[in-house]
């Protein structure tokens, strides 16, 4: 006979937390269980969520808890691929791009690359937002199509189903309305919840640091990725992250279709270098967590075999990669109003310009312009002449010219001192 | 016109509260405002709630909160009486019976006191519990039976009417199920919104100390006497607190019939030392409090005055003064395993154990027993005989004996230690 769960009073554990204590493994369990059918309300989880971004979760509790939240709903398993999985997650920045070139790279090196994405909220982009820029391209794929994709062509980009840690979702809906989303154990729980439930036997983070990234200090974006970093350990997936720097967009485009056909130049063999570096560094640590160190992926990508899994991948879920990307009915160019060197390019400053002309939405329900977005003409250190272009805008709802102007405006300064070159990999922990 | 009101937003300002900054006015009275009509989530306020427990608020903030909560709903105003108006509030303690004596010797000595009471929870009594174990005595009045009744007989217990500080009462009701009622200034603000609406004109406190109390340090139950005593004094109300001893039951009983009994012994001019002694002080500090200082209550007590205001005031409500108190079915007495002296007699096993024998509820809808309770026939320092008797339980349900002697156990001992006296009084603030 079962022996009957365990019984918490969930006041009592919200006052433990409160207290600065430590909660037991099984009242862990009982928590998070009991908050995702209902018996625990929302009232006493979002004050459970206080006290913990307050008082903190220790390493035993946090693994406890995202296990929990893995335990909520359907862990995914591709132990049977021929192929080692292995999966990017990145925090989030202006410009963003990386995974769309990223994992066809992977893959065309051998390794098998589930990756479940998200929409955009705010200031940055999400990975199906750009993708679903590609006619015909569809984000949704069941278990089934999601397995034989990865066998066959290597690399799934789609969306998570509503299966994977409902208790993250959940609870994830209820920090944003109660003030405890900064609460770096519940970022850790919440993204390696999904992570891990995802099935994949490696994981490499790419953790966001500067303006334009949630994580504003080197300090926090640091604790956040040791943090994940011991909570994938900690659960059996090899797990590394980076801390990049995202004070500056990263590539020459912000928005939808305009990232997808960066991304198309860099697995041309082209594109801007900070991508392409990024790109390259993060496919080399995928590729060195799954144990394939023997290929070089700048060879998978000067050769054309990225190319060819990126268009076989964006053709299995009903794209067509010889389509032409929609382009936004509208342009205005910013130019420089003196000679000089570009001093800076926030990266705040253009993710807000490429979400308030059309790029990203503000409520979950919001659409967005395939078309909509920011062209960098220059980066940090380049010389310009009066007059130059900057940046260009692109919008299919002219009247929300003025508003990007006018936030990108702050963002940018040409004047006369040398700026020198900023490293884009900051550190690497694992 | 009126100009429109301000808007908030409500994560914002949870935000604000997080990281311990300081809540604008209007930003408080909005919040408040915006929780009671239901703009702002229960999940919201939780979370607030939490970020004020453990951040704190300042005194300008806790004054705006409080303020806010008055704002809520009605505030009565007895300044049309030909007395002046006095009240007193006891933080609650374990036989704290002290407002059944103290109201009608307050008003025999000339004042009005217009006493709002509640039920008990947990293992204090309720004052309202107390009094309706007197055959027909009604809790409920209306305002203007209160303000007759008070004008003519000089002193009404009787329960608050829902329309004084309703967003008190949901709050209240959200702190208890999310692990927030332990936070000095919301508890402050949460006896102040209700006894300053009520529309007393001064308040004296009673704040106990000691095992049996709420606050079970003297630093916190002095920094709570502090926070109400200023927010009495920014509101115009002369606040004055007492803190006193709670780790030794007040008086010989504990339950509700049994309560009423002791303290009509003290209207007689008798009683245990203890309750005459805190009722005189309270007395002593109300009278001040509304420059009546030419009378003693102790006269009032001795020659019966008190006696005659409690009858009408027992009467005014449909209570017979006269009527036989209802007793329990059952009965149980616990007796001394050994000679010695009472080395402690711990408020809070006693105020359990009257709960567990039915003088207590344990949600807010169950009934409570009339005759229930503990019956001490020792303090503290007293000798005692083996087989002497120490405590007579008292139940009308004997299946609870059990459980009531169990924690009694645990909350005395008899020894050969000797005992000094604790005083009852332990410092005035105000």
């Amino acid at each position: 006979m079962p022996s009957p769960a365990p019984a918490f009073d969930v006041v009592d554990l919200i006052r433990t937390k409160r207290d600065g204590g430590e909660l037991e493994p099984d009242a862990v369990d009982w928590l998070i269980a009991a908050y995702t059918d209902g018996r625990v309300a929302e009232e006493q989880m979002s004050a459970m969520a206080m006290a913990v971004l307050l008082r903190g979760l220790s390493r035993t509790e946090l693994a406890r808890w995202t296990a929990a939240m893995i335990a909520s709903g359907e862990r995914m398993n591709f132990s049977g691929l021929s192929r080692p999985t292995v999966d990017k997650h990145s925090t989030g920045g202006v410009g963003d791009k990386i995974t769309l070139p990223l994992a066809p790279l992977v893959a065309a090196c051998g390794a098998a690359v589930p990756q479940l994405s998200g929409r955009g909220l705010g200031h940055t982009g999400g990975t199906l937002d750009k993708l679903e820029s590609v006619p015909g391209w569809r984000a949704g794929l069941g278990v089934a199509e999601m397995t034989a994709q990865l066998e066959d062509v290597g690399a799934v980009i789609c969306a998570a189903g509503s299966d994977l840690a409902p208790a993250d979702k959940k609870l994830y809906a209820l920090r944003d309305v109660t003030g405890t989303v900064e609460s770096i154990p519940l970022i850790a729980s919440s993204i390696m919840s999904k992570k891990i439930a995802e099935g994949t036997s490696a994981l490499v983070l790419d953790v966001k640091v500067g303006s334009g990234a949630f994580m504003k200090s080197e300090a926090d974006a640091r604790e956040l990725a040791e943090t994940m970093v011991g909570l994938g350990q900690d659960a059996g997936v090899t797990t590394v992250a980076l801390l990049t720097q995202m004070s500056t967009p990263l590539g020459l485009t912000a928005g939808n279709a305009l990232e997808v056909a960066e991304s198309v130049e860099v697995l041309a063999g082209g594109g801007p270098e900070d991508v392409v570096e990024l790109t390259l560094a993060l496919a080399r640590e995928m590729l060195a967590a799954v144990g394939l160190t023997a290929v070089d992926p700048a060879d998978a990508l000067a050769d054309g075999r990225a190319m060819d899994v990126w268009r076989a991948m964006i053709g299995a879920q009903g794209g067509d990669p010889d389509a032409t990307l929609p382009r936004a009915r509208e342009t205005e160019v910013v130019r420089a109003g003196r000679a000089g060197t570009v001093q800076r390019v926030d990266a705040m400053a253009v993710g807000l310009a490429a979400w308030r002309l059309g790029a990203g939405r503000a409520r979950r329900e919001d659409a967005v312009q395939a078309g909509a977005g920011v062209q960098l003409h220059v980066r940090p250190g380049d010389r310009v002449a009066a007059g130059a272009p900057l940046f260009t805008l692109h919008t299919d709802t002219p009247q929300r010219f003025a508003r990007a102007q006018a936030v990108l405006a702050e963002g940018y300064a040409v004047g006369d001192e040398p700026v020198g070159a900023q490293p884009l990999v900051i550190d690497r922990i694992g």
